[in-house]
């Protein structure tokens, strides 16, 4: 099995005030799934794919800022906030969807915001028998970062990345993919630095130190916060890999297991 | 708790060949639950919303025969009319939340494909611990006709009635509105007919002898699956009552509790 992440900085124009989809980018990635499917030896059962919210999602994450403390008075304009999130990023999910069948690929969504709790903004319940049963008839299910219920702070964020995890620890997948902006994990950032160097692997939280506190930094995380939840993840033996999804060929060369330029996090 | 249902021939332009949203229908009765919102003195934890598929989903429904037996040779066909359906009717339900969000009602759909199967066609799993949490919150929760996983039938198509059906013998509500695209239930086709009469009351299958079988149908049963759905909750003592969602208001008076033209069914 292989859990394929998506980017919200590579299907969406994340830095656009207004949700805007990277058509030119979902339509590419959707035909390169299609091909690996069509070349690959094994089933499609074998692939989950998880994407981020990018424009759909951050700006108005952060306007009604949810996962944080909030007065009784305040948690009407909470839910609206709430309700719009969870529209945007499933109207996005609608687009990618799209993409996809449009290739032939048999997708469907699961919610995170109709099958999961968070608990302090982590992943408290999250049942996963339909999830199974849709792998096992060869669907490819697709999920994405989502606004959840959560027992301690009412509503938050759910990040793709926090979903892979789970479902990593849960589901034992052979690798992880994730589709970002950049080349990998960089000790500088490189759209600043030009001697910024590419770490090509990361097998504990001490190769981070050499991290500039500038590299890629958003809302749910950033990179280091990526990092940490792929960490977690290799104590099970499970290997991921950063790419960089802008480039062609790259998610079908990496689904394909073929050797490609990225930054692999593995003890 | 009332459960209002909106009928896909409200909501969408229901004969287009194409997707096609009724704007002037939606908008209309968004502004109608928002005023009964702010006029009742209920929580607004008190409504769940169901609407149909209209448009969005019975063509596709019709043209890949979801829940109609099939070859193993045609289930790879049949997932993707199954990812096409749902992705069409996860459209039209971002559209009917927009609508909603619009009008500051805190709204938050249930996918049913994400947490319900069916055996044989009739819902078989649909754990509602997640909806009453939503109610709770004050939320309100937006369900939809929808393709599911069917332990017989491989995939089947859910319809808003049946979702109805279910939620009400398992939640007990006070009373079911659905909006439809006629008056009620008439003997004859009222399209057709210039004598068909409105029937007021219906509280046995017998009451439907009278019905001339021309009169409403549509692939998900039309009137009389409807009505069938709706007479085995008045074995719990819930009523329904069946209204023209088409006229100005009468959700709006449905809701309020007033008395308006229509159908009742119970017992």
């Amino acid at each position: 099995m292989i859990i394929l992440k998506l980017g919200g900085s590579v299907i969406t124009e994340k830095d656009s005030v207004s949700p805007k989809v990277n058509f030119d980018n979902l339509n590419r990635i959707a035909t390169e799934i299609k091909e690996y499917l069509n070349n690959s030896k094994m089933d499609n059962s074998d692939l989950i794919i998880v994407h981020g919210a990018g424009s759909f999602g951050h700006p108005l994450a952060k306007k009604y800022d949810i996962g944080n403390d909030f007065t009784m008075d305040q948690y009407a304009e909470k839910k609206i906030g709430f309700s719009l999130i969870h529209n945007h990023v499933n109207k996005l999910n609608t687009i990618v969807c799209s993409a996809l069948i449009d290739n032939n690929v048999p997708v469907v969504p699961i919610s995170p915001s109709s099958s999961v709790t968070a608990e302090n903004k982590r992943i408290y319940s999250f049942n996963l028998d339909l999830l199974k049963r849709y792998l096992n008839e060869g669907f490819i299910p697709v999920l994405y970062g989502d606004v959840v219920l959560d027992n301690v702070c009412k509503l938050s964020v759910v990040s793709g990345d926090q979903i892979i995890s789970y479902l990593a620890s849960n589901l034992n997948p052979d690798k992880i993919i994730l589709g970002t902006d950049v080349d990998g994990v960089f000790n500088k950032n490189p759209r600043l630095y030009d001697d910024a160097k590419l770490i090509g692997l990361v097998s504990s939280l001490n190769d981070l130190d050499q991290l500039d506190s500038t590299t890629n930094v958003d809302v749910t995380g950033g990179m280091v916060g990526k990092i940490n939840e792929l960490l977690t993840l290799t104590d099970f033996g499970i290997e991921s890999k950063i790419i960089n999804a802008n480039v062609p060929k790259l998610v079908l060369d990496s689904l394909m297991d073929k050797q490609v330029k990225g930054t692999i996090i593995k003890k």
